[in-house]
Formats: C-alpha cells, sequence, structure tokens
C-alpha cells in the first residue's frame, strides 16, 4: 500500500524548532510518510498569505495527500479545528478561512463542490469535514500556544496512519471562507484587481485569471503595459503574462517587479480586455 | 523493523550546499533513514542558541531517533566529538556542550541520570556515551573544516544503519555542560532571570519555569505585566504566559515583543510570585 | 532495490510554494525517493551561484541519484533542456552551464570524460545526454513560467521511477558550459584568482585549489595574510586556509571575512606559492 504524502505549510519559520517538531510528532506515529515542506515562510499571522499559497500547491499534490496547514492567530481561544477532505486530499487546520482558497480551487477543477454563503464554504457533494473536538486523538499534554504539535501533528499522523476522517471529531458542513478579491468590471472592458501574492522573484501575482479575451492593457503603480508577454525572457522592463498558477502577473525580466515599482500586495491593478464581455471573471469561491 | 529517524541541528544555513552534502552523506549509508531538520539557522558559532532549541525539541523525538548536532567552532582543533544515548535516543555532535541542556532535559523527564559537576555533566544511568575517536567509521577524506561531513554524518549513518554505539568509539562517562541561566530568587517573592531566546514571532522566551506558585507580576525592559496570560489572543499590548516548552515567555499578541521592547537574548527579567517559597525552582541540569 | 537519492537544486527560495509543488510531482510519481535539499537560496537567476554549490556538492551523492538543477533565467524561451549521466549520477536542468562544472568535476575525478570546446563542453566516455524533446514525459499542461514543475520534476519521477535516460530525448554529445575563473600565473610564483563564492559564515571561498607547492602568503583587499592555517579555530583575525572542497579560502575566525574585508564574489585575490612551478593549476574544465 502507498504511503500518504503528508505536506505542510505554516508561519513557524525554519528559525526554531517549531516544524521539526511538528514533523517529529508525525513521524513518530507515522514513520514511512515522506514530508514535503510548501512553506513556513508564511508571514507570522498572515492567514490570506497561506490560503494563497495553499491555493496555488493544492492540484499538484498526489491523492491521498494530507496537508498540515497552519496559520493560526487564534490559537488557544475558542476558534474551531478543522480537517477537511475533498477527492482524496485532506486538508488539517484551524478554521479561519486558511483552507478555503485551496478548497474553492478544487471545486473549480471539479474535483468537490463548495458554496459561498455569508462568510463560510457549504460543503457539497464530494467534500466532508469535521470538527477536531477528540482529545483523545491528540498529544496527552495539549499546550496553549502550540497547537501545530500538540494537535494538528498528531490527527496528521493518525490520518497518515490510517485512521479514517469520521473518528476524528464531529462532522461538520461549513466552514470559514476568507473573501477573495474578485476582479470587478468597472466598464468599457476594464476590470479592477489587486496584487495578491509577491513572489521570490518579485513577481506582482494579480487576482486576475485571463480568459479569453485578450488582454490589452495593464495599468499598475502609474505603469501601463501593452498585452501579455509568453515568457519572462527580456523583451521590456516591465512585462505583464499568465503565471504558473493561471493567474496574470507582472514582472521585471531580470530584475524584481516589486522593487522597480515599489509596491506590493493590495497594490490595485487595471486590465482592459479587447472585446469585453461585461462581466468580470467567475468569482473563485462560489464555483460548484 | 523501523527505520531510525534522524534529526539535524547545525548553524549551516540554507544557503550553501552544507546541509544537502551532511544529508547525502547519510542517506549514502542508511538510504531508508527519515530526516527531519529540527534548525539549521542558528546563528553562526553560537552553541548556546543550538542547545536550547535542541532542549526544546527533544521529548518530542521517537524511540530511537539519532540527533546529528553541528555548532561547532572548535572544528578542526583537539576538542572531543562524542554519540551520548539516553533512553532510546542518541545525539552525536562536538563535545563543546551542545547536547548538555538537551540530555538534562531527558534527565528532569525522568528518562536518564545526569549530575552536575564543575561544567560537566557525568552520566548516569540510562546515559552512555562514546568519544568519537576511530577514523575507520568516518568518509576516508576528513578535511579539517567540515566535521559535519567527514565524521559526524557517517557516525550517524553507521547508527542509523544498526552499527552499535560501543563500536564507534571509546567510553565516556563526562560531557562539557554549558551553564543554564538559573533563575535565582532574589527575596521577597522576587526571581530574576533572562531572556533565553527570541523566536520567529518575536517571543522572548526566558528561563524561568511558573511552578505552583502563581505569577503575580513580570518586569521587563522597564515594562511591568500583571499575572500570566492563557494564550496569544490579543487581551492586552504585552502579554506573559506560559510557553510551548513549559518556560515563561513574554509577548506582544499580533506583533514582536522583541521589537517593541528592543531586548534580545540576555535581558534581565524579573519575575514575583504570589507564595513564594523562597527557592528558585529546581535547576535545569543538576536534575537527576 | 534501493530507490534513487533525490537531490534538489534551484534559486526558487523557501517563501513560495514552488519547491513544495516540484517535490510533490516528483513524489507524485515516484513516492518513495527519498528528497535532499542542497540549496534553494542560490540568487534569483545567478547561474555560476548554483553551478558553483553542483559542483561541491557532486562527489558526495550516493551512485544512483538524480539531481534536479533549476536556474533558468530562459524558462520559456527556445533554451534546450538536459539530463544528463555520469558514472550512475543524473544531472537535469537546462542546458544553461548549470550542471557544468559539476559534470568537470566528476570529470576530474575520473568517473567520466569531458572536453571544452568553444563554450561547451563535449561528452566523452562514460557520460551521455539527451535532450528532453519528448513532451509526453512532461505534465500535461506546460506552463510558460515554471518547467521546474512542468518539465523537469516530471523527468526527474520518470528516472526515479525506472525509466532509462535514453527514453526521456533525443542523445546530445555537447553542453553549455560556464567558465571557471581559472587562476592565472602572473609570474614570479604569483597567481591571480577571484572570490568564487562566500559562504554563510561570511568565508571567501576562491578559484585557487592549493597543490603540492606551499603557499607564502594571499593579498586580497589590501590584506597580506602569510601562509595557509589548518582550521578555523583563532589565530589571527584573518586566514587563510584549505576549505572543505579543495579550494583555498580567507576566513576571519569567529566572525566573517567578507564582512571584515567588505568584499564579495569576484573580488581579485592573488597568491604566492614558494616553488613556482610557473603554470597555474590544470584548469577544471579542461580535465579529460
Amino acid at each position: 500500500m502507498s504511503r500518504p504524502l503528508v505536506a505542510l505549510l505554516t508561519d513557524f519559520g525554519l528559525e526554531d524548532h517549531y516544524v521539526g517538531v511538528v514533523k517529529s510528532v508525525i513521524l513518530g506515529m507515522a514513520p514511512d510518510a515522506p514530508l514535503v515542506d510548501l512553506s513556513h515562510a508564511v508571514p507570522p499571522q498572515d492567514v490570506r498569505a497561506g490560503a494563497f499559497l495553499l491555493m496555488q500547491s493544492v492540484e499538484y499534490l498526489p491523492r491521498g495527500a494530507i496537508i498540515l496547514a497552519v496559520v493560526d492567530p487564534g490559537v488557544g481561544s475558542g476558534r474551531r479545528a478543522l480537517a477537511v477532505q475533498a477527492d482524496g486530499l485532506t486538508l488539517v487546520g484551524p478554521d479561519n478561512g486558511l483552507v478555503s482558497w485551496a478548497l474553492a480551487r478544487l471545486a473549480r477543477l471539479g474535483r468537490c463542490a463548495v458554496a459561498a454563503e455569508r462568510g463560510q464554504l457549504r460543503l457539497g457533494d464530494g467534500c466532508q469535514a469535521v470538527a477536531l473536538d477528540r482529545p483523545r486523538h491528540w498529544l496527552p499534554r495539549v499546550s496553549r500556544t502550540f497547537h501545530g504539535r500538540d494537535v494538528f501533528a498528531p490527527v496528521v499522523g493518525r490520518l497518515a496512519g490510517g485512521t479514517p476522517l469520521a473518528e476524528l471529531g464531529s462532522s461538520a458542513d461549513r466552514i470559514v471562507a476568507l473573501p477573495w478579491p474578485v476582479p470587478r468590471s468597472v466598464g468599457a472592458g476594464a476590470i479592477e484587481t489587486a496584487v495578491v501574492h509577491v513572489d521570490r522573484f518579485g513577481n506582482l501575482i494579480t487576482g486576475f485569471e485571463p480568459g479569453r479575451d485578450p488582454v490589452e492593457r495593464v495599468e499598475l503603480a502609474g505603469r501601463t503595459i501593452a498585452g501579455l508577454s509568453r515568457h519572462y525572457v527580456r523583451q521590456a522592463d516591465l512585462i505583464a503574462l499568465i503565471g504558473s498558477g493561471g493567474l496574470m502577473e507582472v514582472a521585471a525580466p531580470g530584475g524584481s517587479a516589486a522593487a522597480t515599482l515599489g509596491v506590493g500586495v493590495g497594490a490595485p491593478v487595471r486590465v482592459w480586455v479587447a472585446r469585453p464581455s461585461g462581466d468580470a471573471p467567475e468569482p473563485r469561491v462560489s464555483s460548484e
């Protein structure tokens, strides 16, 4: 039988022992599980940044993978803890929206069904969740500040060892959803969006997913870029292109667009498409 | 038979090839060993910082785990190299105190016995060590500057492959110990301690381990904090609480206490407990 | 049968999901492959920096290892993609010189034969390569910007799963070579070289590989260092010694030579040897 891959995404950083201890707990329970780090450099307590990286990763995880996702400003308070399953993937983490974009992404890919409802995702076909409310599956001593180690790691260890989801807690049918910065039509073929992530190379990834209508120009930080380029190879000091996750991004070939333009997450971006359909692209989180 | 987990703690950083080469040597000898990084971001040659992270990790490692621990300012000089075993864990590294707090922690947990003696730990029941003095177990060519790769990695590889400890070197009954910054009573329920670690979140972890007596107030960097909070959720700009390793820490919910207060490792901290016992908490390294 | 180790070297950083996704794709195809990170902190698009780390790592990889090496400023353009095999190791990456120093190193060790020819390495005995030109071995959808995930990871996954090299593309007999900054004799026992890498500790690693002739003195940044030291232990504020990769380096024991001297990669270094042979050391890339 194949051993499930365990992927990890946290804001724990790599300076301290936190990630190593989480992994040690998991491997103490499931010694054969291959571990993969998605990122541990999520800015401290930045749930949206973590949600974005999860969303960009989730379709590349092999079926059966278990994802420990912990960016958890509410640790120790009353916030719920979750394990959510969709089409062979299991996401484990706090119920603060961290996994919501990944789940919506899976829904867009037709791998499960979810519906956006007043700040929540209602889980539909192919999707199930439990609230992690059974301390017998956790470490014997649970600290107030490190549920990654004391609650989430042992739950992941049990899942990797074959414990069924339903055994780990009470059934849940809704999870907290983060609002996606949906691009909106502002008339005459113009669409307003924003920078949603800046990557290591200084590429400015936007919330806009180009569709069939060709992009005519992009405005950002007072600069105008004509059309989309096909790759990063130097053609101009600033280009727009479709990034590896399907979203439009702005790049400075051989340099950093973020540094060149002096902008970051949240910066407004305006896009003109050639034959405007009049509608903004379908918002991610309402897809089912 | 289960394959032993190998955990690694170094000051090698992740920029260079050093950690990757150490792992390659280990896996060349023990291809099935699961590897876990505790941290490689120990500040260069900061033995105490490494010792602290090891101490906080050691009880979460599964039985059978082997720890390669290399923060080694004396590499290439006459300093001894060690492998120390305690209750199913094996620590491998230079004899400069790096593993001493972890060993003392295991002793406090009743997993082995050690005694502090003039800057050393004398190993007692359940504890054994060897000096790594048999070059036949190392790489054929040993550099002067990279014993992590040339000495410690192959020794860990052999241990992971089943070579018994006694085969790897001459028996040793004492190891170098770092002094723990023991909190000391300064009368009238007041205890003096210090910041021993600043983590990624800017939490200031102190050397004080709260006991049964309730903490009344904490003084640090000219600020006074009343009592202990139970978690990080925002109640005040600055709180004190029991951290995930059992030690008292000072945190700024949603921010960095280190940045807020402008202090770091070594900063003095004073604690008042409600019904002072008159004694400081039992020092860690003398516990057996 | 032993599972081949997969080693990874990229400029993807650890902040984003890029490395995790690459690993997920590999493990989706070869679930049992042990993964080792050589480095992901190569400065963005710095092919030489990546080539250096690969060259320093390659001899410590166990036979059978597969190396994914991606520093790829030309991604999406016409640059060729390669898999190169030499004495049981397979290097997979863009054909931009990234793997050339590693291959030349293997040749110097007698593990394969290569010859430098007008900016290329011609592959000789024990060395074979293919151009990765068969999309059926890649992910179904290939982005323009992330061949690490879409091309190189699946090729590595197939190799790890046992697919023979020749199946992955058309045979290639030359690869792009980076020029090695060969130390050159400047008369009277003097040799000119340069800093080729600065490591985490601030050690300045030069292109000069000391031979039988003793080094008399080293000049760098207006400072003169007499002779070579044997290890890092503090003897002087600045020392020169033979580093763990066989190259001469300049170090500041207990500190950073790079910070002390304010120099970095490319800084000129002059070396005087006692009994000059009149020849500079054999250049690496022409060794066969």
